[in-house]
């Protein structure tokens, strides 16, 4: 299978680039009976649309998807459902100026030597749009997951630049711009991020995601472990350099008789592990966080090179989100629910026999 | 595929209970023609074997491993690669009386829950013996990606608690029993796990693996990108909370102006992506960290709970690693091979056409 | 990865309903570099057709397909190539009737068991009506073929019901509505169908596909053989029951020294084998055949139940090709180019070192 | 994933050479709870394994399995099970005079063409010595579908040369050398036989394999169509070169108003279709057949050629079945498991909220 597919049960293929004619994708998998319709998806699209908040980039899609298949008379079917999105905010002739620049921090030059060709319009396949397709295919997992087993996927901005959410109060997130669960430093991010557009800068950001109500049991060790496709899911994001489960990096300076989480018959008693113990959901909810790099795309000069091998500065004007990570809370959701939506069918798949979506000690 | 494999032309798949008769694997894809002797898996076993140091656990296992099948007269043919080692040291009478109990931070709980029962003797399936067999499949990929390709992988321990390299030099990490690069510390290293040894208590660390010479040109966007592939290898690893490609975390408080590698005709001016970009290698050295926590059996008791719901206090004797993350070492560098090799068998065979293992402009 | 997609390397994934807004699909995996437009496509579209000779159905699509992705100013990126074909004609009205009918011989009730709800209309996702999106995919894989590798593929109808081609010519193929290859027959089959017609019943068939000019070592052992790929593309089929490769049943009665293809310095003297020797393509022509059974959508009264389970009689009034084999014969040729590809592509990915697509002695 | 290995939710990998050091495969995604010991897979084992009538190859295998991994306390775990069969005669020296020779209607050509190398011995991988471990698996496979849904799978003999099964009788087939289910043509089998090795020729064969009380509901459309992955699971068994379900290539004649199964409350009123439609199994029994080439190594001479290009006349002595037919029963059945076994798996996956397999209107 090629990279375009995310999935082994649940599986997503998509295509699409940020400025030809469409972006779409195949879910493959899904279980019939399932009640969808576009507003399930269009929600989550809409939070993820550029153009919401000032603070986004400007560039504004309708960002309306279509359901060709799949769905039969309000329902899925069992079949591939097939979904669109058309591109109508187009504007090629913003980038025929980078047509033999390899932007620095963009995939121009890996795109460029890898294939040989590349769409260099608004960054062709390698753009954040893609990501489109991903926000749509999550929701239908999202809503499957809610349904069938009231599983729930949350995510908001953690920390952007030096400013981090110390009271996470997860019923703030969807009330600011910024999806921040911490409405004490609204009023600082914002300031933050006016003088940061003035000053043509971008910064970086951490995006936490957390799933509660996972059954114990999902993940298919040694390899396809639930942390790991977590791990390949949301590094699979533009952007993200790192990847954390339940305590990440802190654990690096843990002891052992700190870190574990101690369990009683009631339960556990803490989540450091954020969720996964052995690769496998333990019944706690699920905690993962990544970080995110500043957009590339700034108005301050860099230096660069042409495709002909000569120096050349670049200014990027044009739309561009000051800060990626703020965008990324609905993409990190949606690849979240897909990762969830495919170990819970890989795990029935292999144990239907055992009762072993219930909890054998009266857990959760 | 269930989740006992990992990779899509460069297959391991892998079999194996840490007190079961034997472990195993099966190298599927290898390129034929390769010189490949038991000596080239030997040497990466033995860096990962316990019982090397008095700072690992005192288990015994020679892990000696035999080639059954895909390699004739020396060479590889091209068929599937058949590798065993056979479990000598097995001392179940050991953990008898962990049978019903689930011990905190270990897999016990989920195994039970997901699967209705478990090997309960050492951990089973879920314990880090099976890691053997990645080294060993490791090592193909690894002589494979230095014979053909001049790529070389190499590991270290960048963080053991509190204490971190500074002075990072490669030609070190041999020549100390904690795989650690700045010989400075070494003796600090030396007290603080003989008092941590001491107390009963084990430590979390950070690894590190940098891959050099890689071409430019492997990743498959958009959900396989090379870093997304090498964040689902090494979070599978056991005890992995956490992983890092280039800056990693740290990208959450830099800016755009800071973050981004300038370019140049000679090539790129720093590797803040380490190595990747929009998910293909740059070129540059590939550069992952990782982040294990302290392994939690250790002698400071516990609270946990019996399968029958009794509270229990668990008191972990017998060997184990104070330290797991220094053995992660040789474990992080196959894992690492094995994406790599992966993901150059994939690029060819989409772009052997276009020359594009060669960088285009000169650069590399 | 779940039933919709087809290859490894080289993937194929498809969505769409008879009767839904369109059918479309993902190619993942095509080289980049290949020229490519709808033209390409277009024609094996219209031999698919309905409503193209008086002997197929009646239905009229224009069948036109766009490319939404993964070509840049005319040649491929290397990214996923999206294809759509939207519905024009639906006449939904037509099906009404058998919403709660199981047609015999049909996927209604199967369908209708297997996920608990179905689209009824036309048949749904088990239409042939799907396999328009298999012919323009099979299309790219058959240009990139023939353009690379000078590989041609060509299919023909070999029997239909009791008349059979005995005088084989493929440059007839395309010289008449049958796709058949003995121009001595075609009056007699003119006269078959009319009668046919009239009688309201439909005929099975044979077809033929072979592809010439390929490069010995296509395939991968054990399981995943030339052949083995081969049969499973064309079993895939709607309507297909029976594949052979070579001689196929034939051999059953053959003898050793009758069956097997002798060889001489300057190659094979005989084709027995249809090109494929231990799973890996020999370098003489692939020669498959497939059985298609009479379609059962005939006017013929032939007894059924509901869905409420009482029994009911079932004509077929509407559109319907009295021999669906005929309009298979591009069907199958997708399906072989599309297995090719795909091996093209998994060898390259193992082989690239040994110069293996050149016969090492001189042969073809 | 390269091509030693089949099925995506219960995945057997193998490896081994005619005559390496051992056979081997992993079962990936077998449920766990299932009891599970050698004896299990011994029976089939035996019945495949050469030596046990005058009519199979003389080499005399103990074909001793041992289970490595995955079953503790006499039960599967649910974790990847690792089986292994020594090679005891390997008598290698048998072989060397074929080292530079391409037997006609062998692998040693396309082998030395595919991968540039090849083990020679005994056709190395190549050999129908590797389906033992088919048939080990094959045996897990059979068992869960036995004892957790009544599954049963028979395979014969249905035909020989010119001597064909008229009067098929299940219970007559282990009852003689050629799994023959017509007791009124054993004596003309024994004669035919005894004349063939007589001329030292080989003969080819038709096998045929039923599954009976599989339920309505497995298969993957539109590509991994139930019958699309038995073509495939059948085709890749040495020396089959035709797969027909059902009526195969019978349907090539038939008139659409008599093959198709009318239907009834009560049931179907007939198997044409051999238990598939649309892919997906009807409830009825699965009926498939194999077609086998006669095997090419007889002491008839042949001409060939050598790998440097010359003449040579080839003379196969030692130990050779001449009909590969007959043992291929048990392998043929131990396909038909697998396949039937992943596809319960697959249709889990998708399928645990409807109930699908109970027949809605009380069909089976």
């Amino acid at each position: 299978m090629s990279g375009n597919s995310i999935g082994q049960n649940f599986v997503v293929t998509t295509f699409g680039e940020s400025h030809g004619k469409a972006l779409g994708c195949i879910i493959d998998g899904c279980p019939p009976g399932l009640e969808l319709n576009v507003a399930d998806m269009q929600a989550d699209l809409d939070r993820r649309r550029p153009g919401t908040s000032r603070y986004t980039t400007a560039r504004r899609e309708a960002d309306e998807v279509s359901i060709l298949s799949g769905v039969f008379e309000g329902k899925t079917t069992g079949t591939s459902i097939g979904l669109l999105i058309e591109n109508t905010d187009q504007r090629s002739q913003d980038y025929s100026n980078i047509k033999d620049l390899f932007r620095p921090g963009h995939a121009d030059y890996t795109y460029q030597q890898k294939y040989g060709l590349r769409d260099y319009r608004g960054g062709g396949r390698s753009s954040a749009r893609e990501t489109a397709m991903r926000v749509a295919a999550g929701a239908v997992a999202k809503k499957y997951l809610k349904t069938v087993h009231g599983i729930e996927i949350h995510g908001y901005l953690s920390q952007l630049g030096p400013i981090f959410a110390e009271n996470i109060d997860l019923t703030q997130v969807e009330k600011n711009a910024f999806f921040f669960p911490d409405k004490t430093k609204i009023d600082a991010l914002d300031e933050y991020m006016r003088d940061l557009k003035k000053s043509g800068d971008s910064i970086g950001a951490k995006v936490s995601v957390i799933a509660t109500n996972v059954p114990v049991g999902l993940g298919e060790p040694v390899f396809d472990r639930l942390d790991a496709d977590i791990a390949h899911a949301l590094m699979g994001i533009n952007a993200v350099k790192g990847v954390e489960i339940g305590d990440g990096f802190e654990v690096v300076t843990q002891k052992g008789s700190e870190g574990r989480d101690l369990m009683s018959p009631k339960g556990f008693e803490s989540n450091h592990a954020g969720g996964v113990l052995g690769g496998i959901s333990s019944g706690q909810p699920i905690l993962a966080h990544m970080a995110l790099k500043p957009t590339s795309s700034i108005s301050v000069p860099g230096q660069s090179m042409t495709a002909q091998g000569e120096v050349a500065d670049v200014v990027t004007k044009g739309r561009h989100d000051p800060c990626v990570g703020i965008r990324a809370v609905p993409i990190a959701e949606a690849m979240l629910a897909i990762v969830l939506m495919d170990h819970l069918l890989r795990h029935r798949a292999q144990n239907q026999d055992v009762n072993s979506l219930t909890p054998v000690i009266g857990m959760r």
